[in-house]
């Protein structure tokens, strides 16, 4: 019913997830009919993306660099590697300003569902990494989820292996939550892995 | 936090309606770590849809030639002509094979809550296309949403000062819908606009 042009563009937007048919057709009417001139800066950034950015050599996030310039940083503890999902994961742990350490981005997780194994993420890579003889220790900072924990685990036993130590990140009451509103299975684990006080 | 190359695909994913901050960067890491060549053919497919489609010199709708292979059939009714607000709304038309005559897409409907008003229609095309001298009929199809039936009495006040016949498809209880799960002023509706059995 459409021109194939405008076919074309409606079966190349659903490479977007979460973008079904419908969606896709009132994206590309969308842009067709309101909004040229950003379809023409869409078009355009994704052409520039696709040649300019590539992952760090040393940490996997994205760059438009061999090397990252957080991973150039004199100023970065060397010492420590902190092993994160997602680019958007380590954003998060850089607003916390309290790591000074470096980073290894998996770029995704372990997640059976998804056919997504410990071979799709190259794990290799981070081996050879937190093996540069600088790495003391190595921080799991997957998620909580099911999968992130899937995902610490299969690192953890690659890494024990190797004697290099690996920690993981505290579970627990959020700060400022209260005990009311937090759920079960948190408050056990908050329990289970309470802490001795007096000590530090 | 992230090279300007993928900022400036995050920024320019934001044209996408219902697409914001947080989606712009999934859908961005999404094509860059995982569909890589998705990516390239959305990015063809933009620049060659801005090229190649524009409106029907006719009927408004998307088209790549200057008068759609649907205005240029003979085999069309050239005394009907009916008024939806999309090209989704004219398939929707279409599908009921109960329609033979020709079409007049207004590309959008009027919408203070959107600053869309009766200029941004462009409807003097729509008054030049119904004074052909062809059109017997306008058949208003547009939805019977509040915006629907503002353009649909705008419409109508227009070409009534120019003697032209217009129609209003029947409002009622949809096929095969039951009075218990229909809404109360489609009910009320449907008893108001109740026809006389045994006459036509």
């Amino acid at each position: 019913m459409n021109p194939s042009g405008l076919e074309a563009l409606i079966e190349a937007l659903r490479c977007l997830p979460g973008i079904g048919p419908k969606s896709a057709q009132r994206l590309a009417y969308h842009l067709m009919q309101h909004d040229r001139a950003g379809a023409a800066r869409l078009g355009d950034a994704i052409q520039h993306a696709l040649q300019a950015i590539r992952h760090c050599q040393r940490c996997n996030t994205f760059t438009e660099l061999d090397i990252c310039e957080r991973c150039a940083s004199p100023r970065r503890d060397p010492s420590l590697l902190c092993v994160v999902e997602t680019p958007v994961d380590m954003n998060m742990m850089e607003q916390t300003q309290a790591y000074q350490g470096l980073y290894y981005v998996l770029m995704g997780r372990i997640s059976p569902m998804d056919g997504i194994g410990p071979r799709d993420l190259a794990l290799e890579r981070l081996l050879a990494r937190a093996s540069d003889g600088l790495v003391r220790e190595v921080i799991l900072a997957t998620n909580y989820t099911n999968e992130g924990e899937a995902t610490a685990h299969y690192i953890m036993a690659m890494l024990k292996a190797r004697d290099i130590n690996v920690t993981r990140i505290a579970r627990g009451v959020p700060v400022g939550g209260e005990l009311e509103y937090v759920d079960a299975g948190t408050l056990a684990q908050a329990l289970r892995e309470r802490k001795l006080l007096g000590s530090s």
